[in-house]
């Protein structure tokens, strides 16, 4: 069994990594901590884990978390990096939900973030947590920056149009919509019910800090130079999100030939599903589970190839993807404890 | 493994039902019928699940169901009861998600149901299916009638207090809301999205076809005559049930002993979570998952009782009761496949 | 032209008040004021008020509130009682949306609200303010409490039967659901969308301050002892009001003799609509309008009716009620500036 | 005053028209058809309009539409282009919500929406219903085609860019998002609480209706040949309608030029709010006004211009723009009866 100890636990990553682990069969939860809710069961936060998880959050000076195999931050960007040396040093293996090891290029983590990033050692053997894309490194890694959710779905739409070289990667578009748990479980007037539902309305457009992260990893898939432009939405939704993906063709290309180069690329990926061309995925297709759906159109025949992705941002674009390294990083299969059916209706 | 054959899979119970039984460990999905869709796989119609269930929709003329060892109707009133009697000749168990094997009160059935009751010589042998009440005969029983998701609510609410004989069985009070998926998956007006978010209502308030079931269940278990009073309403939510049940005392009896009562009564019940006194569950602490919670509440600590039960109508209140009757039929551990943790938020 | 302060205006009651009275037509919107906001335009915080309000919110102490004819008060409870004197000493009148002016008994103003009431002088004069029935008091008063929402509901819905003393009023029961907007606009967890949408539940149940204030009135209505036992829930919906009113009928009365005692009430109330008996009134018919709607109900001919009540909890439950008062106040058509058409879908 | 007829007066954007023109100060609302309904008070199908619409739905037959000065057609696509010929012979003007006289190109019409166009004569001095853009031909029209809501936001967002020449007509992009009601009231499973709500999808996104509408439109300001990309979306919400557009700049052009483009075209109307340059506009600040509001955002400022439009889809979107185009045929102030404030929260 491997023990596992989560840092942060009272956010909704945090409560998504127990509804996950709470079944995993090779998992035992160890330590959760919480500096405010020292002493409180984890179920009395979550009535929704009643008789599932036992254990009590505990302040992070009370919580052993060097005697884990593995400790997860759901924790604010920051936090990670002032831990992970510690525990490292005591064999501990690191998974970071935010950001602090995401960027290999400190001075942009540090614009988009504003704050120095005190942890360039260990970032430098960071490995990027996405595990269509880097699954090798993964399996070795000590500490993983797990990928942002709209990173995640830009990514996996772009990489097999990126890497056959068929598309201008100077004028990338994504247009991506997320569910309003993606902006966390904090006292916020922006979030609250009568504010964020029956509407609809776009944010961060001059700017967000999921573009340089997803520039960076896009441009290790082609020479040439990327460019993206990146609009986020909030949906009135709970979980949930839809990437709608533009890309010139630069290259005289069938259908065929662009639903085949997708085919192919995720072939053996049980956590993506290339739909048939033309099909319309709906986040609820994947929700409450690990998967991501996506499906490729062209428009009146033309030059522009529009792809469309779908996944559940808490689970593939967060808690259920770190679940994925984990398993990959002891030797574990794959899919162990993430085979969740979505919810529908 | 179990051969089981769903009657009519197009509709929201049918879905639930595919979801659970596609990863229940003891069970292979044999056949599921629909007339209007014969051949199309499940997965075209419902994405979600793509990749978990591998069969089409075959018409009923087409379906092997005799071949089964158990038969699910997921169908309107009055299906199951026409194929019921060649199933069971065939040695097949029958489990109807509909009212057909509900009401032994033939009379009220066609009341209410506005149908003759073709087949009441296999109603006569049908078990009501609420484990926590009648699991004995569950455990024999070839023809389960599931109960609808109001009663269920109500039943395990009421219940400890009609055994105990505590309260007054004569003016019994619930004030239930429901989630719309409750109303199917139907093309109707009223239950558009545009009708049914944001607004609130009560429907059927004169008269239901679930108080006379209710009502013919409690008074097995208690001698004085029930008299329940039953107003269903219908919530801008998907899945989800409430239920405010008002009880008067009418002994001198202390809260803590009423706890006690309820802690007693379903001390072994995996499903039944009888919540700290003063507590308030809500719905989406069951969402997706088997788990029914109820608390008490004694206001201005005077005669009357109020108890809070929520579960998931689709699950709890339907197929998951369905499927876990079926594993009381087959002798498995009554959880077998049933350990989802609910999804929240 | 009536001038017009607001005093904390930043919450949902205060940006109702500003919808409303920007086309009153007797009103000049002349001071509104925000500790934290000062100078900002109110415009800014609301956007759909742009075009509309042209001034900006003032700190208090700026305000020249002493020059109004009037002033609302959409402020948290204690605040109108701290400054209604100096108001009333200078000829303005005031309506408070909060509780200060609404319980005559003082006792249970101050254990339901926690703070000591400082403005006794003031409150023995002060007049609730529900026109429909408290009209002629309303109109010469100079201090309005205005009533709860919940109140609002209860009172319309029950005060016929009391006043005709055709019900038990020892056992009344409202069980009665609300909009996530009455929780007003406070960055708190609870009423975060991802908290408070696809779920239901019951809050406040073993006690709420709206029980003594609606008892106290209801009392004025009947000479017999009155018990409300009372219980609200939160809806997934940002406006919108359901009380579902049981009441014990204690004579013989017909279905036809008890809808005409609600007719005859409230023939002359342009706010008050009573639907044809058995109908079952929707919250969003009432939607950004100073309706209510109510329908009466007896199931199985019963001795228990069932009153079903609907209002928009920001509009009637709060600032149209207080815009109601107002026109009474100043000797204007009551329906003045409030003809709005519900908003529906 | 107008004595104004409805064809199809029991979709949303019938129920529309009835909600704006019951307060209008100018209109008689003389007479409502429905096949289906007809004798039924229009107030008993929408309960929201009781005290506030009189009449009843007759039968096409029956009502006297050649009586009326102006008649609205809020059916479906082709209704209006069989009755419009005999109401102008009878000199009453004729306002079609639907598709009948928005495309002058015939051929596209009859692609697009699949039927023959029967009434090319009228179709030839239609005119395209939107005041910003058209407002002279409006005034004289005798049959107005009243722009689809979508068309309505990319016609607003590109329009100022196109006149002046500083972008690139042939890479227009538009994704768009849409509230349920656009929809229509149709008895759809795609369409149900259940199916669309907490879920996001894009549809039709190979081709769809609105291109061919728009591009005709768009084509009218520029030399340079129009190539418009259209993603429409299914959001979750009951009104509102969201565009995020992308359009190349060709020219060296500031953001304060940009948005002083912007600010000329719009400063005299009333409908159309022009916010500050890197505004993020909500749908909900326009529900259930005729405000159309946009902002303009140059992320990194580079290449690509981003503009942000907003409106109600049922009232700037159809049922009000429609009322706009009324009120200049017929001489009045455009505003009148429009000047509904914006329902928030």
């Amino acid at each position: 069994m491997i023990k596992v100890g989560i840092v942060g636990g009272t956010g909704y990553t945090g409560v998504e990594l127990l509804r996950i682990l709470s079944t995993h069969p090779e998992v035992e939860l160890t330590a959760i901590t919480s500096r405010k809710e020292d002493g409180l069961p984890v179920a009395d936060m979550y009535p929704s884990l009643r008789g599932k998880v036992g254990i009590a959050f505990s302040s992070p000076d009370k919580a052993k978390l060097t005697d884990c195999d593995v400790v997860f931050f759901a924790t604010p960007h920051g936090v990670a990096m002032a831990q992970a040396p510690e525990l490292l040093a005591a064999g501990v293996k690191v998974i970071d939900l935010a950001a602090d090891f995401r960027l290999q290029d400190v001075a942009q983590f540090e614009k988009w973030y504003g704050i120095p990033h005190t942890c360039q050692d260990v970032l430098k053997e960071a490995v990027y947590g996405l595990p269509e894309l880097n699954r090798d490194a993964i399996k070795t890694a000590r500490v993983i920056g797990n990928p942002g959710c709209y990173p995640t779905t830009m990514q996996l739409g772009f990489a097999p149009l990126l890497k056959a070289g068929v598309i201008d990667a100077g004028s990338l578009i994504a247009d991506c919509k997320s569910g309003v748990s993606g902006a966390g479980r904090k006292a916020e007037i922006g979030i609250l019910f009568s504010e964020a539902s029956d509407t609809f309305k776009a944010y961060g457009v001059s700017g967000h800090r999921h573009t340089p992260e997803t520039t960076e990893q896009l441009q290790r898939l082609t020479a040439e130079p990327v460019e993206l432009l990146f609009t986020p939405h909030l949906v009135p939704m709970i979980r949930g999100m839809h990437s709608t993906l533009y890309a010139k063709l630069k290259t005289d290309i069938s259908n065929e030939a662009l639903q085949a180069l997708f085919e192919d690329a995720y072939k053996d990926e049980e956590f993506v599903d290339v739909m048939p061309f033309g099909s319309h995925p709906e986040t609820r297709s994947t929700r409450a589970s690990n998967m991501l759906r996506l499906a490729l159109h062209r428009p009146g025949n033309g030059k522009t190839l529009v792809i469309l992705v779908v996944q559940d941002n808490l689970v593939k674009g967060a808690s259920g993807q770190a679940v994925q390294c984990m398993n990959l990083m002891f030797g574990l299969a794959e899919n162990t404890g993430l085979q969740h059916v979505p919810v529908m209706p």
